[in-house]
C-alpha cells in the first residue's frame, strides 16, 4: 500500500483528493493536515465522509510526513515550496496541486504570484503532470506539478491542433467558464449565493495567473510561441469548466480530416473523450469523473471551435493527481479513477 | 453474473441505476429497454456513460426479458404491474421503482392512482424494499416494490419513534423538501430552470400519493393507525429530499434517551446515519451516497423535530433498489453501493 | 419631500432601502453611511444604481443624521439603540430594520441577542411595524421596529386564525424556507455557491431569534400565550422566504369559512394577498415586489395548513420599512411600493 | 393615452411586457392574446401580476387588434408576417418582438428559418429598433423589428469600434452566455432543472440564427462586410446575457483612447452605460433593467476585449420594444422605463 498524505486538508482540492483516495485500492491515507482545525476528525467538516474516514487533522509535520511514500499539497501557492525540499531529500514523491512548480522560469512565477520563488533547485526538477503529454516524464520524476483546472481544459483542448502546426498563431482565443468551487473553499463575499448564484460576470480579463501556464506548456508543446487571450468567467454553478476555444487553420481542412487529428492523438487515453464532431459537452457531463470531453466544430471554412469540458475539481485538480500518483508508482493509471460521473 | 434488466431505461431513475450496476460487481446489466428510443445507444442519451457503457435501448420484450435473473422497473405506474405475472412466472426477480406494489391494499392505489390494480394476485406477493425494517422478509421475496422517495426519507426518520410508541400519534407532520428531479425527466413547463430555479413552492398540500404509502407503513411498524400531514415541497436544486419531521412525545424525555432511541435503532445499519444530537444534515452530504443521515432535536420539553436527508436518486430510488438485489441473491448488502457523496 | 438617511449601507436591507426609496416620489436619501467605505460611491459596491444614485457613503454623524426627517437603521443589532436616543430627541423618526427593538421585553432581548439592551427607555417607546396589525398605533410612533422576514410571513400567516381563536394553541408549527440573502451580504464559508447551492439544510432548530418575536406578537395579537415550534431553513435561492404553517381547528370547520376568515380580514391590505383556497404560491410570484400572498389548506378535517410567502428584502425589510415610514408621514401607505414582481 | 396590444401573452416576452407596460404612464394595454388560454385571467398564469392586472386572455382577432394604436407582436416567427400587413394598412403601428421582420433580405430569412418570408412587401417598410443606432429612423417608421437578445448585446459592444474602423474584421469572436429564459417558457427536457441548473454547454457553435442578423446589421453600422464567430452558451442562471467580444485593433491605440471611442459613442444614452476601463460587469447589475452595461479591456497591446452585458427580457426583449414604442409616439425614450435592477 501506498502511505499517503494531504497537507491543506479542509480546501476542496483536499476533500475531493479523500473522495478519490479512501477507495483507492493501492493507498492509504495516513496523514492529513490543517493548522487551523488541528485535532478534529474530518468528517465533522465534511459530512460526505461520515462512516467512511476516521481521520483527524493534524498540524503537519515533517516528522511525520518524512515516513509517507508521497505527500499532495492542496494549499496556496508558497507552501509546497517550503516543503518539497526536504520531503524528497527523504525520497518522499511530491504531488503539487497548487502553483508552486507549474512554471519552470521562477521569474514568471514571481512576476504573476507576487513572490520570489523559495525553492529554485527542486522548482528545476518539478515535472508537468499532465500524462496525456508528459506520461513518461511523469513516470521517472519525484516532483510533480499538477496542472491548473483552466490549463487542462485549454491545453488538452488546443494541443493537438497547435502540435501538428495546424494554428494561425496570432488568433487564439479560450474563453473559460467555470463553477465557483474553482475559486476556492473560502468565505469571501463575492461567492456568496446572493452574489454568484443567478448571475454571470468574466474576472481576471487583463491577466489571469493560469495564462502564463498555458502559453508556456502549449509553446513547448508545439515548438513555437504561443499567445493566447484568455478569459475566465465565474458561472453561477459548483463544478465544472467550459472551455471554449477558437482558432483559425493555416490551411484549409476537411471536417472530417480536423476531427481525426483529435481522434488519433487520444485514441489510447482514458480519460479523455473525443466527442464525436459538432458535438455539444455539457459540464454536467463530467461531474464527479476524471474526464475531459473534447468537441470540435468548423462553423466556417477555417475557423475552428474546439469545446472542452472538465470537473475542475477532478481532472483539474484531484483526480489528475491521482492520475498522477498512479504514474509514479506504476500503477495502472486507472486505478481508483472509474467513478461515473453524476448526470443529473 | 447476475442478468439484470432496466425497464424504463430513459428516466433519471434507469440512468442512475446504470451508474450503480455498470460497476456493480456481480451484476451484468443485458438489457435497458425504451419503446421511444429502440435501436439508439444509450450513452448517446446520457453523456456521462461514454466509455462505460455500450448498451442500446431495445424494445420491451418478454421473451428477452424472462431469460435475466433480475428486472428493474424505472416505469411510470401501471406498467410493472402489467409485465411482473410472467416475469415471476419464469422466476425472474422483480424490482419495481414505480408505485405499482408499494400499497398492499388494491383498493387504496385504485383511489390515489386512478386507475384498477390490474395484477392484483402478484401484488400480494410484493414486498415493501425498506430493507431497514423488512430485511429478512426481503430475501425471501421474489417481488420487491422499491419505497417512494418521500417514504424512505420520512419513514427512516420516524419510524424508530412510532416503534418504541413514544409519539402522539394526532400532532405529526412531515414537511419534505424535494430537489427538482423527483418529478421526473420530463418537459413539463413548471420544471423549467426560469419557473423552478431561485424558487420555492409546496404542492400537493391537500394530498400527494405518497402519504397513504408512509400512512400504511408506519401503521405497520408501529401497530398503530398512524395520521399525518405530509406537505411537498418543490427546491430550486437537482437531487436531495429533506424531510423535516415533527411530533410530540407521550412522556417527558431526556435529550440523550431520545437520541439513543436513534441510535441504537440504526447503530447496524450500513446506510443510515444517525448525527449527533442537535445536527442540521444538509442535502449536499448524501448527494450520490445511498445513505440516509439524521439528527434529532427536541426545541422544547415534549417536541420533537427530526431532520432526515438522503439522494432521492439514491436512496430514495437506485441505489435502494440495488441494495434490495443484493438481499435478493445474497449478497452483502453493501456490494456496489460504497460511493462516496460529492460535495460539493 | 422627506430627508431621510440610511445607517448601514453596504448590506442588502440597505441598498434594498435605495432601490425603493431612489424612485419614492416624497423622499431624498440624502446620506447613507458605511464606516468602512466612508469616502467611496454607493454604486462602486452596488453596480445596479449606476446612473440612478449619486451618493458616496459618509461615517455616520449625528450632527448630519439630526438635521434628517427619518433614519433607517439597516444595521446588525446593538447599533440603532446606541444612537436612536439622540435622534428620537431630535425629532427625528426612527425605522429599525435590525432587531434592537422588536422585543419589547428588554430581559428577553438579552437572552436571545446575548447583550443587555442599552435603551430600554426608548424601547418603551418603539411599535412594531406591522402595518397589518398595528396601523393606527404606527402612525403616532417615532421609533418603527421594523418585523424580522420570518416574523412577517409567519404573523400574517396565522395571525387571522389566532386572533379568532379557531387554532389549537398546542400543535402550532412553523416550518420556514429563506433564501441566502436572509442571512446578509457577508462573506461566511457556509454561505458561498459551493457550499450552499443545490442544497438544503435547517438551520437554529432548537432555537432561533425570531421565535420569541414572532411567539410575543402572536400572543399580543390573540391574546393568549402562544408558543410554536419554528424551524428555519435555508434554501438554494438568492429571496424569498415561504413559511408553511400548521395548526389544529378547535371546533370542524367548511373550506369557505377558513377561507373567509382570510379574505375577509385583509380585504382592504393593499400588501396582503389572498389567493384562492387550495393554492400554492411560489416565492418567485413576490421577488421584488412588497407582497405577501397566503394560500390555506385543510388536507383533512381539522388540520389547516397555510402557506405564506414573502420577498425577505421587500415585504420582509425594506419594503414594509418605507410603508412604515408612509404612515409615519401621513402618506398612502402604497407610494413608492407599486414594483411588480419580477417573473421569471 | 396609447391603446396597445400582445399578441402572443403566455411567454416571458409577453409577460414582461405587462411588467412594463401596467405601470407605464401613457400606455393602456387593452387586448392580451392567447388561443390556448382565451378565456382564462392572465393572472390565473403569472401571479405575479395578481392584484394589478385584471385582464383575461382572448383569440386573436383582427377587428379587436385594428382598433389600437401598438400591437406587440411577443411570438414564434410566422406569426407576425401575417397579421402586420393589415395592422398596417389600419395605421397600427406593429413592434415585433420575433424575427419575421429583423432580416431585411427574404432569402436569409428563408435560409435561416426554413420558411418562405410571406410579407416581403412590409418587410422592405420595417426597421430594426436598436435606437442607440437608429433612433431617427425608427421615429418615422409604423413596423419595428424588435432585435433578438444576443445581437442587442453583441452589436451595442461591437459597433462603436467598427464603426470607427478600429478592428480588424477577420479575427471577431462573439462568445455569448444566456440565461435559460432566453430559450423561451416551453417545456422541453434540456432546459428543466435537472437538466440545466449547474451545468454550462455551448449550442448552436455551427450557426445560430442570430449571426445572420448581428452580421448584417455590424455590416450596415460599419459600411464593411463584417464576419464572425458567434458562440451561444446555455448558463444555469434564469435572466442574463454575458457577451464577451474578441477583436484585434488595426492600429495600436491607448487604452484610453479606446475607452473614449465608447465613452463618446455612449455619452447621451439613457441605457448604455459604459464603465470604467478595465471592468467587469456582472449580469445580474442589470437583472430586470432596461440597461446595456459595457467595459473595455486591453489585455495585450492590439487586443481587444468588450464586455457586454444585458437583461435578456428588458434590454434584449420588452424593456426595448417599449422603447421603440416611446420613440413611435414621440415620447421620452425613457418613460416607463426607469426601473432599477434587482440586485440581489
Amino acid at each position: 500500500m501506498i502511505r499517503a498524505g494531504i497537507v491543506g486538508g479542509t480546501g476542496y482540492t483536499g476533500v475531493e483528493l479523500l473522495r478519490l483516495l479512501l477507495p483507492h485500492p493501492e493507498v492509504e491515507v495516513q496523514v492529513i493536515t490543517s493548522r487551523a482545525e488541528a485535532g478534529e476528525r474530518v468528517d465533522a467538516h465534511f459530512p460526505n465522509l461520515r462512516g467512511v474516514c476516521d481521520l483527524s487533522y493534524t498540524a503537519p509535520d515533517p516528522l511525520v510526513l518524512t515516513q509517507l511514500d508521497v505527500v499532495f499539497f492542496a494549499t496556496p501557492h508558497g507552501v509546497a515550496m517550503d516543503s518539497a525540499p526536504e520531503l524528497l531529500a527523504q525520497d518522499v514523491r511530491v504531488i503539487d496541486l497548487g502553483a508552486d512548480f507549474r512554471l519552470a522560469n521562477p521569474e514568471v512565477f514571481a512576476q504573476w504570484y507576487g513572490m520570489a520563488h523559495r525553492a529554485p533547485d527542486v522548482l528545476r526538477e518539478a515535472r508537468y503532470g499532465l500524462p496525456e503529454y508528459y506520461r513518461e516524464i511523469i513516470a521517472q520524476s519525484r516532483l510533480i506539478a499538477n496542472p491548473g483546472c483552466y490549463p487542462t481544459a485549454v491545453i488538452l483542448g488546443l494541443a493537438p491542433l497547435l502540435e501538428a502546426g495546424l494554428l494561425q498563431q496570432e488568433t487564439l482565443v479560450a474563453d473559460c467558464k467555470s463553477g465557483v468551487s474553482g475559486a476556492g473553499r473560502t468565505g469571501k463575499v463575492h461567492l456568496i449565493v446572493p452574489e454568484a448564484a443567478d448571475s454571470v460576470n468574466a474576472y481576471g480579463v487583463s491577466g489571469h495567473r493560469h495564462r502564463p501556464e498555458i502559453e508556456a506548456i502549449l509553446s513547448e508543446i508545439s515548438g513555437n510561441n504561443i499567445e493566447l487571450q484568455f478569459t475566465p468567467h465565474l458561472m453561477p454553478m459548483i463544478r465544472g469548466i467550459h472551455a471554449t476555444l477558437y482558432g483559425r487553420l493555416r490551411q484549409p481542412m476537411s471536417d472530417a480530416n480536423l476531427q481525426a487529428v483529435f481522434a488519433e492523438r487520444y485514441a489510447q487515453e482514458p480519460f479523455v473523450d473525443v466527442m464525436p464532431f459538432g458535438s455539444h459537452p455539457a459540464t454536467r457531463s463530467v461531474r464527479g469523473a476524471n474526464v475531459c470531453r473534447i468537441a470540435v466544430h468548423q462553423p466556417r471554412p477555417g475557423q475552428v471551435v474546439v469545446l472542452s469540458v472538465i470537473d475542475n475539481l477532478v481532472k483539474g485538480a484531484a483526480g489528475q493527481a491521482v492520475q498522477n500518483m498512479n504514474r509514479l508508482f506504476a500503477l495502472p493509471e486507472t486505478t481508483g479513477l472509474t467513478q461515473i460521473a453524476l448526470l443529473p
